[in-house]
């Protein structure tokens, strides 16, 4: 038989969540925000994002951790790379911005592993695909999602801002509505991996 | 940076496309399907199926071989493997069956690559989920689907009930009512490939 590649996910319970310093939203809308894409686009050509499915398990089901912002929008955590910047060095920088606390010594090891799913921005504007439409030879943004593996235990510092949620696979599955294209079909994209549950 | 897998894809006009006897479905409702189903899960517990995903390019743009039933209903080419019957070689055999003509020098080279998605069926019913939800310990069926990199000519002899088509991504993606949860979300299982458009 074929063997599926494995992820190891360890309880909920395994990690420690603290709180840090405000991490703001740069914009406060999504037409400032697709301005500020805009103008960074003429400065620095196609943005890149860079994403983390960190994945912990309760009740032996496999769960996501989003960054909530308000009571709505879900997040990954991730972000931007700068202009030249490797992919693994910049979601490991953008993961110790989001989630890692402020002194060097609690840095979590961040193993990035597989890239899961890449989007496409073609536009300045919100819609994203899973592949650069034809006729499309500028995309605005490229978006990938890489998958990393936690360590048993890690301590998490979350902006105090944000809420840090741990969402179960069967909750983001068919839920669009609530979670938007990208978040809500990573139970499809996970569905290739074996899951070894690790309990305490 | 990171490197994506490849997956080269040549022009549709490269492959060769006969017809052959037909193969008749096995059920004509989805009942019957669904009895039979219980019927063989008796007998010889879970069902394992796997299906191909088979690309070929269109002005530079990826399309997956569907097989069509009718006038609506499309499946991609693959089956049931027998009992104790290796992934590879059962979908092998099942490609063969559907897809290539009857004499033996004239078998497409079916190279079987990656599998990119797995989906679980939790009872006797036709909803499938792409984990295996809380609490089922007994699925009835698990689906694997696996990219087959084809030559660059290839020879397939289409039943006569069924028209073989090659439907661009853009056509799958967000399309559900037409083509169902699991066809319709290849584009994101796809989108981290990187597809090597390989022109005449």
């Amino acid at each position: 038989m074929v063997t599926s590649p494995v992820v190891n996910t360890y309880p909920l319970s395994s990690y420690t969540f603290g709180t840090k310093e405000p991490k703001m939203e740069k914009d406060t809308s999504v037409a400032d925000r697709l301005a500020r894409m805009k103008v960074n686009y003429m400065k620095e050509g196609m943005r890149t994002s860079v994403e983390a499915i960190l994945l912990v398990q309760e009740h032996n089901h496999p769960h996501i951790l989003l960054l909530q912002i308000g009571n709505t929008f879900c997040k990954l955590p991730g972000g931007r790379l700068k202009p030249g910047e490797n992919e693994i060095e910049g979601l490991k920088r953008n993961l110790s911005s989001k989630l890692a606390a402020n002194t060097t010594g609690l840095q979590p090891d961040w193993q990035i592993g597989d890239c899961v799913a890449t989007w496409w921005r073609p536009n300045f504007e919100t819609i994203m695909y899973p592949y650069c439409p034809p006729h499309i030879t500028k995309p605005k943004e490229c978006k990938k999602l890489f998958i990393v593996h936690l360590s048993e235990r890690e301590y998490f510092a979350v902006p105090k801002n944000l809420k840090l949620l741990a969402v179960p696979l069967f909750e983001l599955y068919d839920n669009v509505q609530r979670y938007g294209p990208v978040i809500s079909t990573i139970p499809q994209q996970l569905s290739r991996f074996q899951f070894n549950m690790i309990s305490k």
